[in-house]
């Protein structure tokens, strides 16, 4: 792609994730802040109606819904499927307004700072990824690992696409220091877009390497037979995304206040670690392993 | 009241403060922990369909379905309000297994620590906070506001009881430290009313002086005419519940980046600052001073 021509700022995909949705109102009664010369701006509330509810999602979860075979299979018909197909008509490649490029704004319970999540590492990625880290190097780039099911999330109906993750917050809450790191970090990703446009000779080259945390796998509460919890997140570990987890440190405290180890035999960096959001997705933290990726021509 | 006889130790009257449930079902699974020569511990999670949904509620917030005027009042049907009259026909003073002393687990996304609300402040209520506060220096003592509806919170169905509230934890999550300050803390409650019934020369005395807050009056979020919220807790604000709050200092911080102070001519002690559950009752937090009671014979 030569140019960058229409960008969406999409919030709310979960509607008890209020950074994004507020983040996007923000830049609906002012959108002179999301303006650049180069590219329109397009804001999205992409779950309005479980953001009514004070919910996550309506019948199910919205940033699950992209995948092609999904979009096309009209048997699927809950609040969200329809949800997704409409958000596709509009903004998608072949839409009425089709977007270059999607910037998808969640918030997260665990302790992720300023995350983005890459949805691939093609060359426009990474090139991000080396610009967002120079300007702020405590912003994290994570990799998601690939989905057998394809492209599931909805940053990914436009040719590129990152999802912004923030935290940690409660659902259901704005927590004013954690908006204003989402707003900067959306503005930095709008000022890359910009640079990708006007100035590309001034961004990261190809060769330049690029930090990053490779999604690995997921791990689940310690359960019983029936499915019901047995232990929690061991207090070491609540809080401490990011950080190396060497095999032997504590992962679960169970009730009876037993510590339970990680297994694993290489050190590993959890993120998402006691996420709210995923106790019914089977996942109490997802394991990354860090990778130095090279941008390439 | 001469003796405690049967105990109700309570989780779940919210269906996403997920630690009261998770204690109650670990005393159910293990009542020995919960078990004092001198009384029967009975426990209840109070709204189980609230969470299974994963909601604070189903129809309507069961902690202010206890008044009276409200239990006699059959058109009110929601469930909710059906669930309050079963639990007073079983637990309530004319019920099947009346209960002497209720302790309603609750969990906050306030960062309000180890919390006790005293529904009053009668020589017993004094004398457990007397207890607690001597037991641990942590333990805040707070003392709630009377209702113009009369009692309307569960823990009013009893002769005596009170409400702990642990924070801070998001809603739908574990937070194993705070679990363990849950428990440790509901054992304090259960220790302290076997020494009411066994070891009463062993309790704070009358004339001990008792240091609380003292609920005092609450605080909106600013908000435009369609009843938009315009601004966050101020992050110099946020996690500071019960620090002092001095006249002129932050209280919220405008989308757009402008501080609002706290206009009052007091200093006053905020706490449930920035609850995910208050934005619909239309509280950002709520103010306390701080006062000292002596127990009275």
């Amino acid at each position: 792609m030569d140019q960058i021509r229409r960008v969406l700022i999409v919030g709310g995909t979960h509607g008890n994730e209020w950074t994004g949705v507020y983040l996007v109102k923000k830049l609906q009664r002012s959108p002179h802040l999301a303006t650049r010369q180069s590219f329109t701006t397009h804001t999205l509330i992409a779950n309005p109606q479980a953001h009514e509810l004070g919910r996550r999602y309506v019948d199910s979860d919205l940033n699950r819904c992209f995948c092609q075979v999904d979009l096309e299979n009209l048997a699927l018909v809950t609040y969200e499927h329809q949800r997704a197909r409409e958000i596709v008509q509009i903004y998608g490649t072949n839409g009425q307004t089709p977007v270059d490029f999607t910037i998808d704004v969640h918030s997260t319970t665990a302790n992720m700072g300023q995350t983005v999540i890459l949805r691939d590492t093609n060359s426009f990625s990474l090139q991000l990824a080396a610009y967002l880290s120079h300007s702020n190097p405590a912003i994290k780039i994570l990799a998601s690992a690939p989905s057998s099911k394809g492209k599931l999330y909805l940053d990914s109906i436009s040719a590129f696409g990152c999802t912004v993750e923030v935290g940690a917050v409660a659902q259901g809450v704005l927590n004013a220091a954690l908006f204003q790191q989402t707003e900067d970090l959306v503005n930095a990703i709008l000022d890359f877009a910009e640079a990708y446009n006007c100035q590309p000779h001034n961004l990261p080259s190809p060769g330049t390497a690029v930090d990053l945390y490779q999604s690995w796998q997921t791990v689940d509460y310690p359960k019983n037979d029936q499915g019901e919890l047995l232990a929690m997140v061991h207090p070491q570990l609540q809080f401490a995304d990011y950080q190396p987890l060497h095999p032997g440190d504590p992962m679960f405290l169970t009730f009876a206040g037993d510590t339970l180890a990680y297994t694993g035999d290489c050190v590993v960096y959890p993120i998402f670690i006691n996420e709210a959001a995923y106790y019914e997705k089977a996942i109490a933290l997802r394991l990354t392993q860090t990778h130095t990726m090279v941008i390439t021509p």
